[in-house]
């Protein structure tokens, strides 16, 4: 799959940002673990923060069944689902110059109810801790009927990366300013246990290999 | 300014989350950098990561002069710009009550361009590196001009947080399933000087109080 080159998808400011591979749209959406999805109700449009993890060629997106704008998606409202991850901030000698790095890709088309709930529920619980699939009882008929997944396909997309130094125009490289990059990171903390905890029940797998180090 | 009670900005479902303290929603925006803006256009929804910075009631958005969505945006389409902070994954005892934490705000109206740009893009320059404006000369008119900062009234809005643990289903609670809160926590890193700082320049006071130690 190739991103089209239309209208829609063209990134036509700051061209030198565009990436074109699939590879690089498939890190960006690895790498978050929210994507940020609107919906047109009415002429108002809604951006939603929703879960959103990939599955292949697909990215699914978690949200409230029986919400009057979930509802407007899974009947087809075309969709556009955004991915960013902030990487720093970009101080450059002037406030103009001054940016940001990122990675963002953007997702168009229509976001449909998923066909097979169980697997789409399994990937979206394990794309955002791996392993606690196994570690967790099967869900009930009831749950499954109570949880709306969508999936809207990889078909069409755009992806920008802003990962260079500050671009500064020559007359201010011979000034008092400091330029560079102050990096931002994410990172997970110490898991903490659930106030209705049951004794004895350890830390398991799927959390400590994401998590930092328990709290004591 | 209170939040309206009509449809687009009830929150209808989760409705234990929804915040209506005006100071809750100025908390939202001030704890992120970037938010996610909507613009509809032949239909189609898009949704655009940009810097933003909350100034007194109004929400700054800064994005590129002369791209086709910022126009419509400045035209006076429609908007809706959504903040979100992620703060933790919530690992239930079962998939279904496994959840985030998050504090995410939904600001609707119409951005228009700013009035006072010198001083839009002080206030965005500071909000994002406090202290940086005095550090760096000012904005020349050509920068101002090719400045496109937007401001959008925060008037109609919606407020959620999740910050509960987990919530489990009773016949649950004495299985084997572990389950807490696993923390995600964002920092600013060491300043990396740019490759082409000139040598003697040290970092600047700005860059020192938000960032972390500087690399050696």
């Amino acid at each position: 799959m190739t991103p089209t080159s239309d209208a829609q998808t063209r990134v036509r400011r700051a061209s030198g940002k565009q990436r074109h591979d699939r590879a690089e749209l498939d890190a960006v959406l690895d790498a978050a673990q929210v994507a940020h999805v609107a919906v047109v109700d009415d002429r108002q449009p809604y951006v939603l923060p929703m879960a959103a993890v990939r599955d292949g060629d697909r990215l699914l997106l978690h949200g409230s069944t029986g919400s009057r704008l979930m509802r407007r998606l899974a009947e087809g409202a075309p969709t556009c689902a955004t991915v960013t991850v902030l990487d720093g901030l970009v101080v450059a000698r002037s406030a103009f110059e001054s940016s940001m790095h990122y990675r963002s890709a953007m997702v168009f088309g229509v976001a449909r109810p998923v066909d097979d709930p169980v697997e789409a529920l399994d990937r979206l619980t394990d794309g955002l801790l791996p392993g606690r699939v196994a570690e967790v009882r099967a869900s009930t008929r009831r749950e499954l009927a109570a949880t709306s997944i969508l999936a809207l396909p990889l078909e069409r997309w755009s992806v920008k990366v802003s990962d260079g130094p500050p671009e500064d125009d020559e007359r201010d490289l011979d000034g008092p300013a400091w330029a560079g990059v102050i990096p931002i990171e994410t990172s997970y903390g110490a898991p903490k246990p659930a106030p209705d905890l049951r004794d004895g029940i350890e830390v398991p797998a799927s959390v400590r290999a994401l998590a930092g180090p328990t709290t004591p």
